[in-house]
């Protein structure tokens, strides 16, 4: 107790030692200085640290720095280090349903994904599927609507799709294959040059401010198109679950006070951040957004479908999450049409 | 210090007297256990006491409860109490410009809001404009986009809001006065039965979940329709100045922390019950929305635009927040178009 006796007695939850300092790592799957993304995962850290006075000091260590990007989800899972960040897409070889906390092509933006988590079961099925591996997830940030990417030539029809060499991870790069393209698995630094040189046809990153920084618009002639594959992907920091157990109660808080609060300020800057760099692509490098046809659209979605009931089959939490999933997107799906869609549409001139 | 030496001394804050437990009382503009706004900031002030592990005491009361509800800035600016939650549309008497902080007719949703407050100066113009009253705000909740509420009439063309009274509070009910209709001041409680007996023809309120939670849907056989007033309703926290400063910096990044999740818990808790509340309304209770006309909306929008203008000849604060403001909006408008609106767009069957 803290020198107060009265007072004090009413807390709820009072730690026992609150003289014990714990000395954390943490890896993230991103590279090192990766704008937003690793940045506010280290004032993150600034924050856990003062917010505990000193007594819970978490060391980052970006991608590689300690472990390579994609051991993040192992290292916590074993205990060798206490906290990770990145999304959960990453895991999809070990934990399918995994990918729906992350994100699906043709799933929820940020603000269904979190309605989803914090009042819609979302969260409780995420503890659920990471519950063996020790691992407690939260989530902790969100990239918004990404864009579907840089194509050399105009997409019409689902027929320029066929044989086009794309960049595109995931369940994205697997609905690609359905409608006859190539995806084509490269890691951020390598994307430029294969772009540049015409290895690839097409690339997708992240949006207008990562993009930007990555030069993707001088990498030759391309059009840029809205995305579909990864509509609010959200990120998230996991905990080892014993080191968890080993926190004082006030800890406990803070970590997850500081997870959600996270959420809300990573997608806040990139919203800001693309807002900005959108008006620069095009004013500045006169950039050309294009909007995918609709009947394009349509068909990558029923593909969607087809890529994502044929997991389904496969494994019973896929399953499980899957339609806990569908059931709140449809609900979100109607209100959106009468709350930020129709406000949204009236506020075009 | 508590009790650790080396490891201690790279914390870039520490504070001073570590064992000094604060008493603070937090004042509330919403009536005792209203849904989400008062039962949310209850469980910030458990939170912020568990956090700092019985260190910050938060005492909250409820509007009514120790100053009448419209008098929370007041007692916060004055020191009567250290911490206050509201909306900061409700000071426009004292602080024209705030209600660009809360919501303004045609402007921005949470998304956009927070951007703009986390990324894009807006924040930094809200603690500008409290400054002078010795006030800091934080945001700490948004509603999502309100409905535009209940009509014993269907609304196809202006004409159809002449003589219209209804309950509309702030810029909104200004731009019903513009169109020819009385806008009506009712507190919550009175609404139903004022509608109820035909002594209003028209209510707004918050959205799906509180507008059934009022029975609006049995007031009478009405039409509901989507929001263009509210469409993103920023709360606040409210900290007096000088209360501020003499906390230990550990607490005042607990505070600024937990203000940040409250305000992505708060907004994901109004979608999560908003999308269960508009299933049942249009299931259970056959509710019809309808949407305004398209010109209606034009004419609503050139309207409000009068009434912006207006407000900011008058002040010059005002002006300065509504310039940040409206070029922020533009390009997120821009950058809304291609992620969000083409998405959601493209979400339809």
């Amino acid at each position: 107790m803290l020198g107060c006796d009265k007072e004090c007695a009413s807390v709820t939850a009072t730690t026992e030692n609150p003289t014990k300092t714990f000395q954390w790592k943490m890896v993230t799957t991103w590279p090192p200085n990766f704008p937003i993304f690793q940045e506010a995962i280290e004032q993150m850290s600034k924050d856990l640290e003062m917010m505990s006075n000193g007594r819970l000091k978490v060391q980052v260590f970006a991608g590689g720095e300690l472990v390579p990007p994609l051991e993040t989800f192992n290292a916590v899972s074993q205990g060798s280090v206490q906290m990770g960040h990145g999304a959960a897409y990453y895991w999809a070889g070990k934990v399918p349903a995994a990918q729906f906390m992350s994100a699906v092509p043709f799933g929820m933006t940020a603000k269904g994904m979190n309605a989803w988590f914090y009042g819609g079961g979302g969260l409780e099925l995420w503890r659920k599927i990471y519950k063996d591996f020790n691992v407690i997830p939260f989530p902790a940030g969100n990239t918004g609507v990404q864009m579907g990417g840089w194509f050399n030539k105009k997409i019409e029809k689902m027929e320029d799709l066929k044989g086009l060499k794309m960049r595109i991870p995931g369940l994205g790069g697997k609905v690609l294959a359905k409608a006859g393209g190539t995806p084509v698995l490269l890691a951020g630094g390598e994307i430029y040059t294969a772009l540049e040189r015409g290895t690839i046809d097409a690339t997708e990153w992240v949006g207008p401010f990562h993009d930007e920084r990555l030069g993707l618009y001088r990498a030759a002639k391309y059009y840029y198109y809205p995305g579909w594959h990864e509509p609010g992907t959200t990120l998230e920091l996991i905990v080892n679950a014993k080191a968890w157990e080993e926190l004082p109660e006030d800890l406990k808080k803070i970590v997850e006070v500081a997870a959600r609060s996270s959420n809300q300020w990573m997608y806040s800057q990139f919203e800001a951040f693309n807002i900005k760099a959108l008006r620069e692509l095009k004013e500045k490098y006169k950039v050309e957004v294009l909007p995918f046809p609709p009947a394009v659209l349509k068909e990558l979605k029923q593909l969607t479908q087809q890529v994502l009931d044929e997991e389904a089959v496969k494994d019973p939490a896929f399953k499980e999450v899957y339609d806990s999933f569908t059931q709140f997107k449809t609900d979100n799906a109607a209100w959106n049409l009468i709350s930020d869609d129709a406000y949204n549409a009236a506020l075009q001139p």
